[in-house]
Parts: structure tokens; C-alpha cells; sequence
């Protein structure tokens, strides 16, 4: 297990190589860079290996974890733990390689304006690195929201975690019981942890990714009940059929590794879910999807969670990449701006998340809203014309597809 | 009543005296003409002078109405009669006089290439024209949704009239009993006529207003049970004090003259209702607002929604006309586009219509959604600075004001 973690921090680390310069950081980053060169110490004083695992990670969070290390170490093989450290990892590790997207961007555009004569380096743009809040809930817990706005390659995208405990008040008990779950308590003791982010890319022809996977657990009496949940769902604003099995491939080949029935189940719960019922189209091209995952042990289903969110970033980054380039002019902008309405009115009638969140006295709905986009429009009866890209999107949001068995058998007829 | 009703057409008559040409309009208002002419034959061969006022009117309206004019004639005295000749007037009033507005906006800005030198007349701007689409519903009834987009003065402009019947089904019913009502069957025949407008103007010194006014009635074993609601409410993007001051007077005005306890009554509904709770902030400036009014009678109950509706026009075109030549720039279109998503974030998440519009089976969801902004932006964390007009307007929607007495008691000090 240690060895496993030390290969899994050398591949984030590697990952984010490239990525050496000292960062534009809020004080909370020094904050927790302090913590963790006093908890690195700490540590070494204990000639623990395992513990390597978060000094490593510590550097590299966005911010210091919303619970304190002390309690964290204290508590290393509680799966609240676990997940806590997890989505701390994925929110860093996909931050960065958003911002190796913009920093690349920049490279091609800077001047000596951008050159700190004092160090001997580029200073790079503000716009291209994440600003991070952290934040506290009254009722316990809090979250760590990173927003990246107006940058050069991404229009807004935005990447939240959560780790929240408190009481789980009746009406949000009775939503639990309405999907299944039975609680015996009117109100419960709860606690919360996910990550979530929403990517905007300013391209057109960059697609919108989604994902956001959380670990609950709710005390009932003697008994904890525990379950996962979260997906990756990708929005295209032009279909490219190519990008569209890539992202699909890579989820089920995290699936794969874990259940041969996962992808097929979930695939098909994707497709259910991101439905914008009054238009009788999806948000998008799906993805994954699923709740209420306490399947087949805990250590098992939390394996699975982190393939699905280590599959984000290959799933996406190359499409990123492919496109992020691509011409476009006032006309694909325009169409873009119109699903942005599409997507803002999914989020705001229908998606249970959000609802449930804006619902929640407390909420931090800064957080909670950073998942709708800078810019959207609403055309009063707005139609594609007749066999154009964007009604070839439409056919495909209306008629979801199976994407892995329609490369198959486009494979075979050539 | 023939008088007072002969006297009302004139008054829409001369308000909308300017409107003279024959206008852009798609087949259907053709079809509305010459039924209308065929109509305006067979009721002068009655000699009966009551009629003229739907002779009149019928030329006027946006399109043909919706209940066939034989059944309108015949059933004159019923309410849903009453209602939905008074929501077609009141749509063509408003659309007319927003066309007005573009008009006049135009008359600045034609040149050479817009005379049509074959009838010697200058060609109105398309742009300034609302479309007109009249629509059925395959479960009974229809409705006329009308639209201006990305005009000079208007960005967008949607004033929508409804009339439908039917079967109520059970989780529409249950609403409805939440609401105080008391029905014994789980099923209910249902009428429901109503007229609804949202204006978005260009300039970010001109305010949003929204309107509606509505009938219902739900026949629930051998008893009618009817009732109207409505309001007309603000929505400021700057702060202009006298602005509000105008707008909550003509409202009052039109309350007062039929019960002086109704305006206090229906301007606290107002504040309570348009709340964006997560934010903890109202939409605007307030007005008035009103439901399940079936009192003290349903002759009296008409007469004050159609001052309501009447206060419309004078309450907001005044507004219109003082500020939509102001001075802005990109930081108020800025502001502008974040109030917008602002709108979008009640109607899609709090708004009662809407929602139950939505989620009803067959609804027509571009008349329902017509409401949207053209444009609107979503900032992470966006804060008006320390004594800025954004400040200034946000403190109020975070504390309503009583206008009436606030001027009142400025005035005294002055």
C-alpha cells in the first residue's frame, strides 16, 4: 500500500513537473506551506514512511486541507480521510494541468513587458492561474473553490472540493429516504466530502467537461450507512465523433478495471440524468454517472472512485489540446453562448446537486454557482439551419448514442 | 358599460394613434384582418353597438384570439370571455407602444436606403417590429407570444398571452391545496387565461419590468372555483430613486381607486416573493403582487386587474423614454449582464410560473422561457465596490424601501 502511494504521488508529480516556479499565491497557500514544512518535521521525527504521502502532497494542494493534519494523520485509514486527502489530490492535479494549458497559451503571446529583470524569468500571466478561496462553513467543515476566469484559453472554469459534517436537517433526511435509503432518525448526523468542477473553455470547439465525485456517510442509531457517487460528462458545442469515443474509452477503461458491468450501467445513468426535459435533449454527450455506490466493499468502491477521477484529466487534457487552437468565428461564438443557456438552465431547474446546495441554508453559493458560465444567451426560438454542424450536434443530444459500439462497427465497414 | 367600453378603445385608440401603416406582420395577422372584417359585417348587420368594441379591438390585437370569435360573441357576459379579450387588448397596447419607442429610436437613424420610393414612405426597421407567434395546445387552447430582439431601444422584449383549459392533473391539484385551496377530486377540469411580459432594454439606465395578470378557474364537482392574480414589479440595473418613486405611485394609484388597503397589502407580497433566497437579495425594486384574489366580487376582482394591467404603460414608458439616450459604457454593460443572470437565477430557480409551466407535459417552453435575458454573465465573486451606484443599488435590493413615504418624508425635510 505505502509503495502504491509513493507511485501514485511520483505519477501526480510527474504530471505536474513541469510546473517548478513558486506560484502568485494567496496567504492560505504560505499558511499551508508552513504547515507542511512544520508537519514534514513532524513526521520525519517519527521515521514514518507512509506519512512521505503527504508531505509530498501537501506542497502541492491548493490550500491547506479543511481538516486539521493533525486529525487527518490521527485518522489515516478512516475512509473520510482517505477521500479528504483524494479529492485535495485531483483538485491540484487538474488545477495545474488547466494551468500548463494557459501558461502555454501565454508562452506564445509574452513580451519583454512579462520579464522580472530582478529574478531572470517570465513572470506569467495573471489571468492563467487559479484564485483560491478557502472557506469555512459555520455548521462544520468547509471547502477549498478555485476559479480561473478570462483566461486565454479557458473562459471560466471552475474547481471546488467540499468536506462537510453537521446535521442533516428532516426535509434533506426525507430526500435520502425518497431515493431508497432508510433512516430510522429525523435528523442525522452526517458527513460530506467531493470534488466538482465545471470547465468552460473560451474555443468552440473546446468542449465543456463536468465530473464531480463525493463519499457520503450518515450515522442512523448505531450504524453508519456510507456510499459514492459522481460522474465525468463532457458538452460539446461542435461534435467531433473522434472526441466523443476518446473520452468515452477512457472512462470505461477506468470502469473496466473494476467491474466489467460498471460502464455499460453507468453510461446509460449518465444519459438519464444530464436530460434538459422541457427541450427533450441532453445537456451533452454523457459521460458516467452514479449514486449510491456502497458496492462491493468500501475499499473497493473508494478504488474505484479514484480511477474514475484519475480519468478525468487524460480523458480531457488532449481535447483541450486538439482544439484549443481551432478557427472560429462570430457565428460559432454565438452558437456556443446559446448552449451555455442550455447548460445554465440544466443546472439551475434540474440538477439535484445544485438545487439541493442553493436549498441548504448556509450554502456558499458562490461556490455552489461558480459551475455556470461567464457568458450565456437565450434566442427566442432559435433553430439550426437544416444539415449545418450545429444540427448535427442537436441529432446527437437528442438521440443519445453509444459511442464505443458505433466505433466498432464504423471500424469494421472500412 | 358600452360608454365606458367605447371610451376605453378610444383611449387605446389614440395611444396607439401614431401606429397608422400597414405593418410587417406574418400570415396569421392577415387571416385575424380579414376575419376581422367578416366579423365587423355580420355585427353591423345586428345594428348591435356593443360589438363595436370588438370590431375595433380585433384590428388591433397581435393576431386572431384564441377562442373562435363565433364562441366569444356568444358567451360575452362569461369571465373567460371578459379575460381574454382584456389580455389581447393589453398585449397589443404594450407591444405597440415598445414599437413606438423603436420607432422613434429609428427616426434618428433612417437614412436614403430606407424610403421606398414607389408608396413615398420611409420602410420601418424589421428589427423594430415584434414577431407574432400564435400557437395551439394539443390539449386545449393556445396562446399569441410575441417577441422583439435586438432592437435599438429593447434587447429583448417577450409579452405572451395564454389560454388553455383542460384537465388539471393530480400534482397540479395537490399544489393548489398547498396554496389553501380545497378540492375533493383528484382530477379537475380547468381555464386558465392569462398576459405576461418581461422587457430587457439596451441601456443599462433604463430598468427591466415584468408583468402578468391571470384568470383561473377549476370546476371541482358542481361548483367553479375562479380566481385572478398578478403583479407588475422593476427591476433597475442603477438606482434611480424618482424612477421607483413614479412606478410604485402609478401602481398605488390604480390599487387605491379599488381598495386602499390593497396597494400596503399587494407591495409587501411584492418584496416577499421576488427573493433570490441564496442571496439573500430581491430582484428589484418591487411593485405589486397578488394571487388567489376572488374578492369582493368577481366583477369588482376584473375591474381592478384591468387598472392593474391599464397602470402598465404609464407606469413604465415614461422610464423608458427619460433614460434610454443616457450615457453608459462597458463597466455599466458589465454590471447590466451580471443583474441579467441575476434574473435568470429566480426565474429558472424560485419563479412559481415557470416552474410549473416547465414541468407541465406539452408546455410551450419558448414562450415560458421567452423571460430570459438576451444576454447574461456569471462572475466568480463579483463585489460592487464601497459607495458605487452598484452599491447603491444592492443595498436596496437587500432592504426594500417604502417609497411612498420615503418621498413623502424627503419632501417634508426639504
Amino acid at each position: 500500500m505505502p509503495y502504491k502511494v509513493a507511485v501514485r504521488s511520483f505519477k501526480t508529480l510527474s504530471y505536474i513537473g513541469s510546473y517548478k516556479k513558486m506560484r502568485d499565491r494567496p496567504l492560505a497557500f504560505y499558511c499551508a506551506a508552513i504547515l507542511g514544512a512544520g508537519y514534514a518535521a513532524y513526521s520525519q521525527h517519527k521515521q514514518n514512511k507512509a506519512e512521505m504521502k503527504e508531505i509530498i502532497q501537501l506542497k502541492n494542494y491548493m490550500a491547506e486541507p479543511i481538516t486539521p493534519i493533525s486529525e487527518l494523520e490521527k485518522n489515516q485509514d478512516d475512509m473520510k480521510t482517505q477521500m479528504e486527502l483524494l479529492i485535495m489530490r485531483i483538485q491540484a492535479e487538474f488545477c495545474r494541468a488547466l494551468e500548463k494549458e494557459e501558461d502555454e497559451a501565454w508562452e506564445d503571446e509574452k513580451t519583454t513587458d512579462d520579464f522580472d529583470f530582478d529574478n531572470d524569468v517570465f513572470l506569467p500571466s495573471p489571468e492563467s492561474k487559479f484564485k483560491v478561496d478557502r472557506w469555512k462553513r459555520k455548521e462544520g467543515g468547509g471547502g477549498i473553490t478555485c476559479v480561473l476566469q478570462d483566461g486565454r484559453v479557458f473562459e471560466k472554469a471552475g474547481v471546488n472540493i467540499s468536506v462537510v459534517s453537521g446535521i442533516l436537517p428532516p426535509p434533506a433526511v426525507q430526500q435520502m429516504k425518497s431515493r431508497g435509503k432508510n433512516f430510522e432518525n429525523k435528523e442525522l448526523p452526517f458527513f460530506a466530502a467531493g470534488v466538482s468542477a465545471v470547465i468552460h473553455p473560451r474555443n468552440p470547439m473546446v468542449p465543456t467537461i463536468h465530473f464531480n465525485y463525493r463519499y457520503f456517510e450518515v450515522q442512523d442509531k448505531n450504524e453508519v450507512h456510507w456510499w459514492f457517487g459522481g460522474g465525468t460528462d463532457l458538452t460539446p458545442y461542435y461534435l467531433n465523433e473522434d472526441d466523443a469515443v476518446h473520452f468515452h474509452r477512457t472512462l470505461k477503461q477506468a470502469c473496466d478495471e473494476h467491474d466489467p458491468t460498471y460502464y455499460d450501467k453507468f453510461k446509460k445513468w449518465c444519459d438519464d440524468y444530464f436530460v434538459i426535459s422541457h427541450r427533450g435533449e441532453r445537456r451533452g454527450v454523457g459521460g458516467i454517472f452514479f449514486d449510491d455506490v456502497d458496492y462491493p466493499d468500501q475499499q473497493s468502491a473508494f478504488k474505484f472512485v479514484t480511477s474514475c477521477a484519475e480519468a478525468v484529466i487524460p480523458s480531457y487534457i488532449p481535447l483541450v489540446q486538439k482544439h484549443a487552437d481551432a478557427g472560429y468565428g462570430y457565428h460559432e461564438r454565438q452558437w456556443q453562448l446559446l448552449r451555455r443557456g442550455r447548460y445554465v438552465e440544466f443546472n439551475l431547474i434540474y440538477d439535484r446537486g445544485t438545487k439541493f446546495g442553493l436549498h441548504t441554508p448556509g450554502a456558499r453559493y458562490e461556490s455552489i454557482l461558480m459551475s455556470l458560465p461567464l457568458n450565456a444567451k437565450w434566442e427566442y426560438m432559435h433553430d439550426p439551419k437544416p444539415n449545418s454542424p450545429e444540427e448535427k450536434l442537436m441529432k446527437v443530444l437528442k438521440e443519445p448514442r453509444d459511442w464505443l459500439n458505433f466505433q466498432q462497427s464504423k471500424n469494421t465497414s472500412t
